[in-house]
Formats: C-alpha cells, structure tokens, sequence
C-alpha cells in the first residue's frame, strides 16, 4: 500500500506492506485522518518523544530507527475480516476506533507503532472489538474528529466542575476547541478562552465560548465571573505555561492539564502550596467517552465543521506538517490517503 | 525583653522592645516554642525565602535587613490585654493562637515579620480573637505542637481519602510525622511510611504508621494493599522529589504536596499526563481544624509525646537550629524562652 512514512526523521511518501489482520482484527480502508499536534512533535523531536514516552512507562512506543506510519484521528472502512471475527459489521461499513489494538499479549498502540500503521497509509488493521459503526449520513471528515474531539469531553468529565467553577480555556488550538466544544456540550457558562491567535480566537466563538480574550489586551482572571473559583485548562502544551498559570491564578485554582508538554518543566511547589492549587493531568478519553462523542458529532451536538480547514493526500502530508507550525491557517487538515 | 533575633542571616539573643499590644489585642508571656523546619530554611536561605514568599503573592513578608523574631508553633500566657479586648481570659491563662494578628488592615503574621515577633523572644502579642484557652492538665510543651500537628490534620483533610485509597508518607520529619498521627486520627489504615532515617523510622511507628519501610530496602508501591489508589503525601519539600514520585506512581495516583519545596523544581508534564496524576498542594489549616487539633492532643487522640526530643533556652536556639540539621538526633525541639 501507499503510505506517508517517518523515515529518519524525515515523512516520505513510499509503497510498503499491506497491514495483515491478526485474530479478532479487520482490514480496513483508511477514508480520512486528522493530523493532531503529537505527530508533529512526535517528527519535530523524534528521539525526546520516545525517551519520554518510555520514561512514562510506555515500553511499546515506537523505535525511530525503523519505519513509522502515524495517524490515529481516522475514519474508516471494512475492507476484509481477519480469523475468529464476529463479522457483526459487514464489509462495507465505516467505522471509527480508538488507535488501540486489543491484543491478548496487551493493548498495542495503532499510529506509534512499527508494526501498526496508522491513518497516513491506505490500509489499518483494527480489533473488531472496538469498531464502531459510523451513523448513517455523517460525513465521514466529521467521524474522523471523533478522537480529538473525545480528548475534550474527557478532561471535562475529570474536570468534576461545580456549578460555581469557572472554566477558563488556556490555548485555542485544537484541544483547546475540543474542551470548549465539551464545556458546551456540558451547558456550563460562561466558557472563557485565550488564545493570542485571531484565527482561533473565531474558532472559539465558533466552537462555543462565550468571551474570548486576546492575552495581550487583558487576562482570563479578569473575565472570569466574580467569585467562582477558576477551573483552567491547560490546552497550550509548552514548557513554562504551568508555572505561569500557578503564579497568576488566585487561590484555591483547579488546573486541568490537557496540553501536552513533551520537555522536563519547571515549576514553583512554594506557588502551589501558598494558594493550595491543585493539578490534575489527563490524557485520552475511556472507551465510553469515544462513542458518546461519535455520538455527539453525529447529533450535531459538537460542532466540527469549523474546525476542518484543509484536506490533503498522502503526497501532501509532509507540507500540512510544515503549514500547521502557524496557527493563522489552520486547524485540522484530514489526510485522504486514498485521494491521489 | 530578650529575644533569640535573626540579624544579618545570624541568630543572636539580644535585648529588644516589649511588642505592644494594639487595639483587640493582648500581651502574652511564650511558654514554649517549637523551632520549625521552616525557620531553618529561613534563617540559611533568607533571600530565596523572601523573593519566593513575595512570588507567591505575600506582600507582607519580613525585611531580612532588619531583626525578625522567629517562632510561630507556640503556647503562651496571657499577660496583659491591650485596647477595646473583651478579656474573656483572664490574666494567666494559658493559651495557643494561629500565628497571625488579625487586624482590621488584613491579617498579618507572626515569627516572619519585622513588626511582629514570634515565639522565639520572651513576649508576643496576639489577637484576642483567636486566643484558644489550653484545656485544664494539657502540658504546656504538648499545647505548643497544636501548630505542626495542625498542618497535618488540614492535609489529610484537603486529601478526601476515599474508603478504596492507600495513604503513603513519604518523610517522616515532623511534617510527615503530623500527617501519620492525623491519618491514624482519622482511622484510616493501613498507613504505610518511608523514611531513611532509622530514628524517624521509629517515631513513624510510635505516632501509629502500620508499616513502615526503608526506602534502601523496599518502596512505598510494594507496601501498599493491593488495588488500593495510593494518595501519597509529601513531606520532603526537597526539589526532585515531586518528580522522583510522578515517574514511580502508578497510574491514578494522587499525589498531597505537604513539604514546602522552596525552590525551583523540574517535572516531566507527560509522566502526569500518561498516568492522569493528580497534585493537590496544601498549606496550613482552617481556624477550625488548628482548634480541633488541640483538643485531640489534650484528649490523647493525637499523641506528641514522642516528638519532644529536646528543649532549649534562648542562649541555645542558635545551636539547636544547628542540630535539627540531623534526622538521627531530634525531631521537635522546643524553646523556652524564660529558662534562662
């Protein structure tokens, strides 16, 4: 199959082996997929990312020195089943999953992986297990947000708001839209965003929020109603920004970090303990929280269409890497590796 | 009156002026005085002290080029009431207050100030307000732990230990040591604590942690029940160790950051992230819980016997702040500042 492979450091475009489904596994047809932030970290600072992810415990990331096919925001289609499928969806189907294979051995990361291409390659495999069947008459570039999407509706549910928290959301790329997207879905209000972008700033009205501040002309503390305590989430990912938020935040603050900063960071404990902050990291979402938010999108209840701003095929994806460095132009490109 | 001062970066006795009492105020008489790990740190790094207080929103913090007199775990006696004071204690009554004046400016504090001398001279003044009478036979050393033990009991408070969570202090100094006796307080069980220091090892089991292990030998994570969350306190305050427990927790943990840290720390976001850690830092008490604890202590419900390790006069505080430098020797060594 045709695919966008990590290759040394580098995204080339190159014919490789058809993925073969193993028991309980699907072929499937790859019909679209975002390109997320972590890959492009992830080819930015190839070895950092490994080293850390394996410092966290991961022990199955990928090795750069071997090929790498990433992807794992994508919708799909049933191609073939492997041995010991139920068969309960019927070639044809499309489907979204988590990037996750269930292997008796132990999950297996689809997209991070050398042996599991992702979404920039024609073909996946999937675990039957966890397919879910697209509803009928959602487009399919609006399933394929089901995965960034779900990060937001996640760190809200771990969020626990209380009627008198004030969310305020750190940084409007594109975890930033999906906790606004999930706030709103909550009908918690009012939703206040930063973001020195103007291009996201709009993304962000567009989303949901409810004041949307330039951090240059004022501060999320100031626009935040009077006397609720601060819920911030961190959607911003880069070294420095706790401690900024520490430092500024009043007393009592809760801070949901979803950004995902991949450095070593540097923080002020005596901050946090004068003001009694609390810091709670999250990551991903439960199996539950996916489906609901395909749910969701295909009720209509998660805007997605603002957040698609480009489409390319797999010759295109090593340029959409370069392009998405500027927040002025875009937020999720999809990849459409079956598009030429 | 005389007074153990710190003066350029030194602990000298020296004759200073009475503190007066101001309008809701009394004079009061110390009793006894426990030398804080705080203090230490005050005294050794009194610049860095200051600059992070300051950070951390506290505009109020003492002037290192002038005397400060430190001490702020004390018990008194009432000597004389100042302007507008309803004198419900009368004269001689012993008594134990937060180290704060409550003034109608805001509130101000004691031991780390220039204007408001703590515990570590012959007299203080303290609000009327705040007075807490010493019940009848509680010894006067004992009624002076109400301060550090008070620390402990608010931790375990902040920390919401669910009937599923395994408690784990890590440290056994007086912090830690204030977090076991409140853990057992509360009864939770099985507490398991960690300390390098035999010494503090023994104390750990004489204020009612169920296991207690080197961490040379063995860790934490291994003593723990098994399927319990561990809620793991902090009670180091050394840089690293935030880090040091982020990349060792499983995943879930919640970590209570009771040890004051007063210097820059470097942590790996992606640990917290990966493994959806929660930080809760903590700091002081409620009046509430600061009166709680000292009707524990006089009930026997909180035992501070085994954590008196050693008494000084003014002439020796200079040299004790030398000896708790030590685990092996000293956990809680008091001043009184009358003997001479």
């Amino acid at each position: 199959m045709r695919a966008a492979v990590m290759r040394q450091k580098k995204l080339v475009v190159d014919e490789i082996k058809n993925p073969v489904p193993a028991n309980g596994e699907v072929l499937v047809k790859t019909l679209a997929c975002g390109i997320c932030g972590s890959d492009l970290h992830a080819l930015k600072h190839a070895e950092k990312f490994v080293t850390t992810a394996r410092r966290a415990g991961n022990t199955f990331v990928m090795d750069i020195a071997r090929d790498v096919v990433m992807g794992h925001e994508f919708c799909a289609e049933i191609v073939e089943h492997g041995p010991e499928t139920t068969k309960a969806l019927p070639v044809g189907t499309r489907v979204c999953s988590r990037p996750t294979l269930a292997r008796a051995t132990g999950p297996q990361s689809i997209g991070y992986s050398n042996d599991n291409p992702g979404g920039y390659g024609e073909y996946m495999r999937l675990s039957e297990a966890l397919l879910l069947a697209v509803p009928n008459g959602l487009a399919t570039d609006h399933a394929a947000l089901t995965e960034p999407m779900a990060v937001g509706v996640h760190a809200v549910a771990k969020a626990r708001l209380a009627p008198e928290d004030a969310p305020l959301v750190i940084g409007c790329g594109p975890v930033g839209l999906a906790v606004i997207a999930a706030l709103r879905l909550a009908r918690v209000e009012p939703i206040v965003a930063a973001d020195f972008s103007p291009r996201r700033r709009e993304l962000a009205e567009a989303l949901g929020a409810h004041v949307v501040i330039d951090p240059v002309k004022t501060t999320v503390w100031e626009q935040r109603p009077a006397g609720r305590t601060p819920v911030v989430f961190e959607c911003v990912g880069v070294p420095g920004v706790i401690d900024q938020l520490m430092t500024a935040a009043p007393r009592g603050t809760r801070l949901v970090v979803v950004g995902v900063c991949m450095e070593s960071d540097t923080i002020h404990p005596l901050i946090g303990i004068v003001k009694e902050l609390n810091l709670q990291f999250v990551l991903g979402y439960t199996p539950e929280e996916f489906a609901a938010t395909l749910r969701h999108i295909a009720e209509g209840e998660i805007p997605t269409a603002p957040l698609i701003t480009g489409h390319v095929g797999l010759d295109g994806v090593a340029a959409a890497f370069e392009e998405l460095g500027s927040p002025e132009r875009h937020a999720k490109i999809l990849v459409h590796p079956h598009a030429g």
